[in-house]
């Protein structure tokens, strides 16, 4: 391709708004321009690097033997009524009246979609597994749209559905999923952080986010200095900090060395830290009591303290049953803090959140800042793992102005249950291999999820097994976004000077430079520009009539890995250097299309290997 | 591809809703499913020959040096304030507001997204021309969406935009655009008749789309018997069926062998058959005259009859100034028809409509039905040229219960306008050759047109030309619809059994189909089935456990161009049959694969051309 032949209006000056590095340059190299806030146009050089990352991704879904399928973008509001999630997906996903009063969704997520088509054609167990993917437009009504396709509003997503009979056969397709992300990432030059969650406090549900480095990142990661243990900070576990969670026998065995429980007046003392400096000791001795409202519980309340008037209630036939709303106690550590998610996670309950002052005061009985365990009867208590090593501790005494010391769990209090509910953090001790933890900013690339019965059971999905019985069928999903793995390939390989673009997904492999296109130098450079196409090797060959200097400018901006500099002076030689290279090397102009090719091809094998 | 590894849920029932053969057969052939009205999914086996259409219409832009960009689908409502179209795209127009009250619109086509984009990169006149496409996702909310992809409401167009510093550079472009275009519908195997609309009634605008044949077609077209003239009846023209139509000074002449002005008092009689029967001739001695009220007129009427009083208004200062409102005289032989569309663009109106009652009697001065140019004072009279040649005609007297006989056009009346208006329509003579025209429903698969300055200027694009000085470019756009093309082709292609693909568009080259799949015929199919993937040809295996005529069923009906099947009692032969052929022929399975990549190179070969 001839540069004066294609559409590239780079620039030297960033757009005010682009605040990252790929944003920056998709700008200036002009892969990228804007229509409005979050809403972007991919121009011709921007869209072949676009178009390989797609590619990628759809080889190594077919690779696995998922099926490619093409749903509308526009889809209808009845099907998201029907999964439930017309009412929880909230103001993020845009919704549209057509003129005839219909409701339509621009498709943020598609499980809806995919379910529907499958519930329709799927008869019998000898369907499944069944892997069906799309790479398609999605929409989610961003607030504040930023850094470029790193967080636009319309985006385009690689998202796969699986169906299968049992767990086993989800598994399989669930394990293919991860090495095929592995190997997508891999292809595209990408370092990501694979993060499982799949274990523990989640109940053996399986989930895996394919996380980048990235200090604009969404998530906080927890990592370990020793192993490649990783996990998001909301499901982040991390060895405990003492011998070993207790039961409540060796939890009473300790308690009988500590003097009898005590009453202290705390006058004016709330906070743990008034609470230290009052009593001289630190926030490592008290336990701290929360009061959390949970929504839709799943887990058996029956013989909960104070639950025996909760009802349990079902969305429908086939949902299971939950109670709508129940609050517990949370006691933990006094220097650690409650992980919401892992809270979730363990009651089954679909959200958790902090109660209200009015609702603590009347739960507990006792004014805000005196809540504790010792004594709390109208509510569950979970304690957290870490309160049930601590012997002679002190608590809230459930009335103003009273702390309780030498409080021993197991002793004076017991709990309804003993979970792993804390926050994870930089510091604490690896669960896998006791190494240091330490935390970093991440952006998420993938994502693959078992789902199980979450949308076979609400949307009414079944198919007939060996026995003739109806049966419903267990689900994963799997997502790419393709406009953030691209972003993502910029921001870790760029220099100073532009992007570095992995063989891969470089718009171009070679860029031939002429120092002016003109007499000798155009004949070598249109006869090099030949014998590369021959050769199958994609080439943009600076035809312009502009300074050297900006010609080598813009070939780095773009980020093409290889480089020839055609001049007079070296002739019959031509100049080869790579982008990551700092000098160039001269190279008979006869054979360079050999030995480019040969490199290009070299470079391609390690990243697809 | 293993049939048992697909999805490929073929049906033996027609769905209800599907009434043409395309969407029949898309429906049994499992390449498409609905999700909605309007609204589809594609399978696997659709996709893939979606996909091989899409490729071919990018192959042939690639060509003609079309750069490919990717623009978002759902787009801001700016910039279609800022053309105008917000407010006269109407409800087919699917806009949106987000949850921050910014309105969006989810894009029909992209006149104004490619323009933003241009103008904000045009700088100088070096950068043109430039033409740029996408093939992307469409919205248009029909009312009654029907015919399955045929007239969808969310379907996928080619869509491109081209920029030029003058009308020759325009030209050049949409000439390539138009052998392209051809190249496009000849590889898919489609027979299109492109229907030009660049001479004549239309002042050189150029505009040719694209049809096919279709009982369903949303236009009617006329065609010569003769040659190859094509036309949309809206614009269609026709030799004239008297000698020539006359100038003024002719007329006079002629008119001098007519006996004098006659008043004939006709009470109760209205319309052209009862004056017929009244006065016991045909509507060919009659001259019709129809009121119409037509908007937005360019054509200058300071010296027209009754428009004195008119004044010009401007939409911006750069749009052209026209009359909002005038009402025209259009004074037609009676047995012929006003062809609207011809009257708009002759008046340069963006609009004509007929006058409504209370307009006709207050213009006319005369009741309803006795309309006529003799003595019409308040109207300019837009004669259309069958008038020019009548010397001896009735019409009406202006006045209750009168008509007019022996009126001579240029004696008794002269028109302020003479122009070719009338409906062209089957039994007419053709313009070009005087052949029989005669007409066809058909069905728009794609568009070429001038679009001139119309965008460009409302949104004020320019560029510096090469003295420095700011110009406006002229622009073009160009169309093609996927989804209809690949419907077309079917309704083009197809028997009884099933669905007959043109080698190009086939989901797969060749069907293998072994009379039970196992002992040798598994082995003979497994052994042809990688040669001729090593081949590069596209086979599907039906590895299914079903009898052999459900397979033969099935490898009919999605019209697989080559089948072979496998059994135990001609190995090692097996039996070759196109689509088309009525009986197989036997051929030793060990050069099979050969025999048939041939096969599929040359059909291949054919169509690509």
């Amino acid at each position: 391709m001839k540069l004066s032949r294609t559409f590239l209006p780079t620039l030297r000056e960033v757009p005010a708004d682009a605040v990252i590095v790929s944003h920056r340059l998709m700008m200036r190299s002009a892969m990228l321009r804007k229509l409005a806030n979050g809403l972007f146009a991919y121009l011709p050089l921007g869209l072949r690097s676009f178009r390989k990352v797609e590619n990628i991704v759809r080889e190594e879904m077919d690779a696995i033997g998922a099926l490619e399928i093409k749903p509308s973008v526009v889809v209808p509001g009845e099907i998201w009524k029907e999964s439930g999630r017309w009412d929880t997906m909230g103001d993020g996903m845009l919704r549209v009246k057509n003129r005839l009063g219909n409701d339509f969704v621009i498709s943020p997520t598609a499980e809806e979609a995919f379910t529907t088509l499958v519930r329709d054609e799927l008869a019998s167990y000898r369907q499944l597994p069944l892997t069906l993917y799309q790479i398609n437009t999605k929409y989610r009504d961003e607030i504040r749209p930023r850094y470029g396709v790193m967080r636009g509003r319309e985006f385009t997503m690689k998202d796969a559905y699986s169906w299968h009979t049992d767990d086993a056969s989800l598994d399989m397709t669930y394990e293919a999923m991860g090495k095929a992300y592995r190997r997508v990432f891999k292809r595209c030059g990408l370092t990501v952080i694979p993060v499982r969650a799949d274990t523990g406090a989640m109940g053996g549900t399986g989930s895996e986010e394919f996380m980048v480095e990235s200090e604009i990142g969404d998530n906080t990661l927890i990592l370990c200095r020793s192993c490649d243990y990783a996990a998001n900070v909301e499901k982040a576990a991390c060895k405990p900090d003492f011998a070993a969670p207790a039961d409540l026998a060796a939890a009473q065995v300790a308690a009988a060395r500590t003097p009898a429980i005590q009453k202290i007046p705390t006058p004016s003392v709330r906070t743990i830290e008034e609470l230290c400096a009052f009593l001289k000791t630190d926030a490592g001795s008290f336990i701290k009591t929360l009061v959390y409202k949970a929504v839709n519980v799943e887990t058996d309340l029956s013989a909960a303290p104070g639950c025996g008037k909760l009802a349990l209630r079902s969305a429908s036939a086939d949902a299971p049953k939950t109670y709508p709303a129940a609050f517990f106690a949370v006691a933990i550590r006094g220097d650690l803090d409650v992980n919401e998610t892992k809270l979730a996670a363990v009651l089954k309950a679909s959200e958790v959140e902090l109660a209200s002052d009015a609702d603590v005061e009347r739960l507990t009985g006792a004014p805000l800042g005196f809540a504790g365990p010792v004594g709390l009867s109208g509510l569950p208590v979970v304690a957290d793992e870490s309160v049930t090593a601590l012997s002679d501790a002190v608590t809230g005494g459930l009335a103003s102005d009273l702390h309780f010391a030498h409080v021993a769990y197991g002793r004076d209090f017991q709990a309804w249950m003993v979970a792993d509910v804390r926050v994870a953090k930089a510091g604490d001790a690896c669960q896998s291999c006791g190494g240091e933890l330490y935390e970093k900013k991440g952006n998420e690339l993938g994502h693959i999820f078992k789902l199980g019965y979450k949308y076979t059971r609400s949307m009414k999905v079944s198919y007939l097994d060996e026995q003739g019985k109806a049966q419903v069928p267990t689900m994963g999903c799997y997502g790419i976004g393709v406009d953030r793995t691209l972003a993502s390939i910029i921001e870790e390989r760029h220099d100073d000077d532009g992007i570095v673009w992995p063989m891969t997904v470089a718009p171009y492999h070679v860029a031939l430079v002429p120092i002016k296109y003109e007499g000798a130098m155009k004949e070598a450079a249109d006869k090099l520009h030949a014998e590369l196409e021959a050769l199958g090797i994609e080439v943009l060959l600076d035809d312009r009539a502009e300074r050297p200097g900006v010609k080598f400018k813009d070939a780095d901006l773009i980020g093409i890995p290889l480089r020839v500099v055609i001049g007079d002076k070296n002739l019959p030689k031509v100049e080869v250097k790579a982008r990551t290279d700092k000098d160039s090397r001269l190279v008979d102009a006869a054979s360079a299309a050999a030995e480019l090719a040969a490199i290009v091809r070299a470079e391609l094998a390690v990243l697809e290997a």
